[in-house]
């Protein structure tokens, strides 16, 4: 299996790049690697899954949109955030050197 | 949250650490420190949920009870391992300088 910390691949020329680590019922993990992305203008990420992400190196900028307004998240390596199905959230930014690494997770909303 | 690197509180007089990050239905997430400890001679572990496990810093050996027999497995920083539910495996050693850190999920064998 690929070693997360390894073939980051961020060439100049690749955009944002993410990996399927693992893809089970129940369970879909993405590895995440970010040169200065952010959420285009207006963009908002509305899913039907869970999420649960930590930042493994780089650092990032969230907004979400909680139900107790929106919420500005700054992200260091070790930091992680849960992001329960359709809590809408955009990146703001993105650290590209060194690369910001993400972990992702998502698991179904209907988990018994 | 607790960063995923900060508070190891790996003191001589400790064991091994393990701290919940979350605990949903369908998801646990637990990160584990290491610093040296190995499962007790003839213990196996074996698990009615699935689970994939990550090491982020230090290194260990684990032997996997599979179908095709014993598997010694070594893994290094950004290595990872799935274990289907009731995979036998155990822990024959932990890096204990540095510790070493382990991101473990475990999820439902009966996932939809």
């Amino acid at each position: 299996m690929t070693n997360l910390f390894q073939d980051l691949n961020t060439s100049p020329d690749t955009g944002e790049r993410n990996l399927w680590l693992l893809d089970r019922p129940g369970l879909r993990i993405e590895r995440i690697v970010s040169t200065g992305q952010a959420s285009p203008p207006g963009f908002w990420y509305d899913q039907a899954e869970h999420e649960w992400v930590v930042l493994l190196q780089g650092a990032a900028e969230l907004t979400i949109d909680t139900p107790d307004g929106l919420q500005t998240v700054h992200l260091i390596a070790g930091d992680s955030v849960e992001l329960p199905a359709h809590r809408r959230h955009r990146v703001e930014s993105t650290c590209a050197d060194p690369p910001t690494l993400w972990l992702a997770l998502f698991w179904p909303a209907d988990s018994p």
